[in-house]
């Protein structure tokens, strides 16, 4: 039974509402917040959920302030669902980095001290959030995911380990490599611990081969990130697809950058690959 | 001849770019940004400019990160230009207040002390930065001009002074009638000294009787926005041009509020009014 789910913010948005919602999660032991986009749909029907994942430092704020996305999502009839990036909270355990700690759960579930005590946003996205949206939100069963950076990686292993949960999957710019970049090796250290074995489980590339669902990928990549080669390796994910036959749309935008300016210049794409999977296989 | 202008940042966006640059401001005294996006169109031909001016505590990021303007600027092939909210920096008079000082210049000349010497966003945005614009930006001579709350009052008050430089004018919840509300006495007093017919050039419903151009106004406001009442006053705007014979659309917008969820709403309806202006009178 999900705990109770208060809503802290609302306001009208392209007919539709944008709201930010807090709960106790079992899960990481804390109040967490996510945000919501509900689509002039929803006050009919139940509507097909999107999950987003956001990138290092980001909280629930960033994608619903600065992606565009609200306008397509209430065409669409699509939900949005936006959850913070780590627990966060006195009683959490932090560093002053900006890649590791609070706003950089990296979506795994942590096994070290002293992050195994709240660090399992892996759980919390997969498994409780979505609970949470079900039994609060006018949501059918239909749902997909994406994310950015931090966040696309968290997407593609999401739906990589788990068949038959998410109808679609995209991402923009996602740390396609993690354990082998660093600061996917810097976070999976330190929340994972020194086996690198157990962090095969959290790398998109590493997943590719043995996916029993061959659901189609979708991502975008600026050539102009300045994180492209040192940390996103897109190239990599691109060969494991190739090699396992993975359906995968991997654009290059030319002259795009790492920012949300990118994000916004390619979210109705990545909307409409999401509407178009829950068409054809509805709910 | 307006002085150099230095490219802060530069981001791909729909096609074209979103860029920050600076220049030191003559008018103002001081160094100041203004933000800038050019449609991908602007790579060939000169482009028509709409000027937006943001609201209370903004500064040249605000409009550019939340709006979602972008995208049909791109389309419509716009350029879009947003100057900060006032001077800023060591020497320039502030307040603790939000609504006075840094990030509240109002758009008029101030004529007190001490803010006298910095404060005069009105002759910036209406004379030197277009200048700027022109001189540095691929930009042909047709201009419109809109803004957000203050930054709304800044607009009205700025196309119903200049007769024949701004093609189109619209504003997203204005201050209509700054000179009988909280938030424009106060500043209007502090900038502009106690005497009220001094005021009076800095005020939209009292301006509109003696307009000699009839630009037809849009203005969209929001029915659930907070400030409506004590600050906003658009029936007062309304009943001026009635009386006055101004065309004047004001469309009050069910359940939205004050924010740029608001604003990013109706953001296309607004850029496609200022697009077709510039249609029907050509540059």
């Amino acid at each position: 039974m999900a705990a109770a789910v208060t809503r802290k913010s609302r306001a009208r948005c392209y007919g539709g509402f944008q709201d930010v919602y807090e709960h106790e999660s079992n899960v990481l032991g804390v109040a967490m917040r996510f945000a919501v986009y509900l689509p002039p749909r929803a006050e009919s029907v139940r509507c097909s959920v999107v999950y987003w994942l956001s990138g290092l430092t980001c909280t629930e704020q960033n994608f619903i302030t600065k992606a565009g996305a609200q306008r397509v999502a209430s065409e669409l009839g699509l939900i949005l669902v936006a959850p913070d990036t780590s627990p966060r909270g006195e009683g959490v355990p932090d560093d002053p980095a900006y890649d590791l700690g609070q706003g950089a759960g990296f979506y795994v579930n942590a096994t070290q001290k002293p992050w195994s005590s709240h660090y399992r946003m892996y759980d919390y996205v997969v498994e409780e959030l979505p609970q949470v949206v079900r039994s609060s939100l006018p949501a059918n069963e239909s749902a997909g995911i994406f994310g950015h950076s931090m966040g696309g990686h968290g997407a593609l292993v999401a739906a990589l380990r788990n068949p038959g949960r998410y109808r679609s999957v995209s991402a923009f710019s996602p740390i396609c490599n993690p354990t082998a970049c660093p600061w996917g090796e810097k976070a999976f250290g330190t929340y994972l611990g020194p086996d690198r074995e157990r962090w095969r489980a959290y790398d998109a590339t590493l997943l590719i081969p043995s996916a029993t669902e061959r659901l189609p990928i979708l991502i975008d990549q600026g050539t102009s990130d300045e994180f492209l080669e040192r940390e996103l390796m897109p190239e990599r994910l691109e060969e494991a697809c190739r090699a396992a036959g993975h359906p995968l749309t991997l654009r290059r935008q030319t002259g795009y950058d790492h920012s949300y300016y990118f994000i916004a210049s390619f979210m109705e794409d990545h909307l409409r690959h999401h509407a178009a999977a829950f068409a054809r296989s509805p709910d």
